[in-house]
C-alpha cells in the first residue's frame, strides 16, 4: 500500500497498538475527535466522523482506511452506538466510495457482536484450554449489548459497500486488546487477548492481502481460544507470536 | 393471543392484507403516522416510531407486536431508514421489553436483505422453476441497498432483544405482495409473490406458534421460488394455497 492509509479512531488504544508497531511502515492519516496527545508528524485531522464533510476531506486520496473511531464503550447507550458507530461507519464507507481512491476498507469489529454466544451452559469451560468450541466468523451475530449491535451493523455495512462498489472489506472482531501482558484473574479476556505486537501485525496482514469480503477474529494465539483464527492465517496470512497462557 | 396485537405501519399494504384476512381474529391496536383513511373500530395510535413516549403508550398492555413501520422505499436515503427503520425497531422493541407485556415480536423484513445473492451469474435462471437455487434464512445477509441494510440491523436488533430478555422473534423475509394476483412480465417479483392471503395467514402462523428466533421468507408456494418456505411450514405451520404459476 503505496497510498496513504487512513486511520480512524488514531487516539485510541487499538490506534495505538497499530502505530505503535506500523507508524513507520505507512504514509498514515490520522483522524480523531480530539487533537493529538502527542505532537505527530503524520497528516492529523480533528474532525467528528458523523460530520461528512471533514470525513471526505481525510479520506479522499487514501488508498485505505482503518476505521476504529465510534464509542468504544460495551454499554454504550443507543443514541450514542447509533449515531457515532452506525451512522459514522455508514459517512467513512460513503466517502471511501465517493472519493474513488480508496481500495480496502478494514473495520473494527468487536467480540460484544458474538457476545451472546457464550451462553450460561458454556460458561466458563468456553474460557478453558480443553474446551473444543470455536466461532470462526461464519456465525451470525449474536450481540450482548447495544454497542455489539452496532458493530454487527457495521458488517453488514460493509458487505453492501463490497457488493456494490467492489470494495475489500475486512472485518476484525476484535478480542482482549491490553499492552504488556493479559488481563489478570478474568480467563474470559485471557480466552481473548490480543498483544499489542500482534494487533499490529495483524492490521498490517489486512493492508497487504487480498480479498473480498471477511470477517476473521483478532486475538493471540492463546490456548485458551474459542475464536479460530484459521481464516485470518489463511487468508491474510496472520502469524501471531502472542498465547496469554505464556504469562500464567 | 388473546392480549392485544399491536400492528405498526398499519396503514400500507402489508397492514392492509394482514388486516383483510385477520381483522376479526385479533383484538387490534393499529399504529401508523397518518390518520386511517377509513374509518376504523381497532384502537388507533397516530404516532412516529421514532417518539419514545408515543411508541410506548401504543406497546404497552399489548402482547404481541407486528412491525411493520418504516420506509419502505428499496431507494430511500440513508438518513430515512437510519431514523425511522432502524431507530424505529429499536424503540419498538426497547417499549416492548420496557412494557413487560410483549411475549412476541414479528418484524417486516425483506427480500432486499438478501438482494445481493441475485448476482449475474445467477440471474434470470435464478427466477426460473427448473433452478434449484435456494436462500433459507441460514445464509448472512446480503443487502442491495440502504433500505435492505436497515432491515438486517432490525434483525439484528430483533437477536439482541432475543437473547437479553426472552422476548420470541420472529423476522419474516417478505417477497413481492400484490393483492389479486403476481407482478406480470416481472420473474422475479413472479418467484417471490405472496398473496394477500398467504400474507394473512403466514402472519396469523407467527402470532400462534412457540419460536425463540426464526429467520424465515414470505413468499406464496410459488414454482419460481429461490426462497425456501421450509422453515415456515416446519417451525409456523405456514400452509400456503397461492403459486404465481397459477395465474401464467
Amino acid at each position: 500500500m503505496d497510498d496513504p492509509v487512513l486511520l480512524t479512531g488514531a487516539e485510541g488504544r487499538v490506534g495505538s497498538a497499530i502505530l505503535s508497531g506500523l507508524e513507520s511502515k505507512y504514509d498514515w492519516r490520522l483522524l480523531d475527535r480530539e487533537p493529538p496527545a502527542d505532537e505527530s508528524s503524520n497528516d492529523f485531522f480533528v474532525a467528528d466522523i458523523t460530520d461528512y464533510d471533514a470525513v471526505y476531506e481525510a479520506v479522499d486520496g487514501a488508498g485505505a482506511i482503518i476505521h476504529l473511531a465510534g464509542d468504544p464503550r460495551p454499554e454504550a447507550p443507543w443514541n450514542s452506538v447509533l449515531s457515532n458507530n452506525i451512522d459514522g461507519t455508514h459517512n467513512i464507507l460513503q466517502a471511501a466510495v465517493d472519493s474513488e481512491s480508496v481500495e480496502k476498507f478494514i473495520f473494527a469489529s468487536s467480540n460484544h457482536a458474538v457476545g451472546n454466544y457464550e451462553t450460561d451452559d458454556r460458561t466458563p469451560d468456553l474460557y478453558r484450554p480443553h474446551d473444543e468450541f470455536r466461532l470462526d466468523g461464519t456465525e451470525f451475530p449474536r450481540p450482548s449489548n447495544l454497542y455489539g449491535v452496532s458493530k454487527a451493523t457495521g458488517e453488514v455495512l460493509g458487505r453492501y459497500y463490497h457488493d456494490e462498489f467492489d470494495l475489500s472489506v475486512a472485518n476484525v472482531r476484535i478480542g482482549n486488546l491490553t499492552e504488556g501482558h493479559p488481563p489478570k484473574d478474568y480467563e474470559r479476556g485471557q480466552a481473548m487477548w490480543l498483544s499489542y505486537r500482534d494487533c499490529a501485525h495483524l492490521f498490517d496482514c489486512c493492508l497487504q492481502a487480498d480479498y473480498d469480503y471477511e470477517i476473521i477474529y483478532g486475538i493471540s494465539d492463546n490456548d485458551r481460544k474459542y475464536y479460530s483464527i484459521d481464516r485470518a492465517r489463511e487468508v491474510f496470512g496472520y502469524d501471531p507470536q502472542d498465547n496469554s497462557a505464556h504469562f500464567d
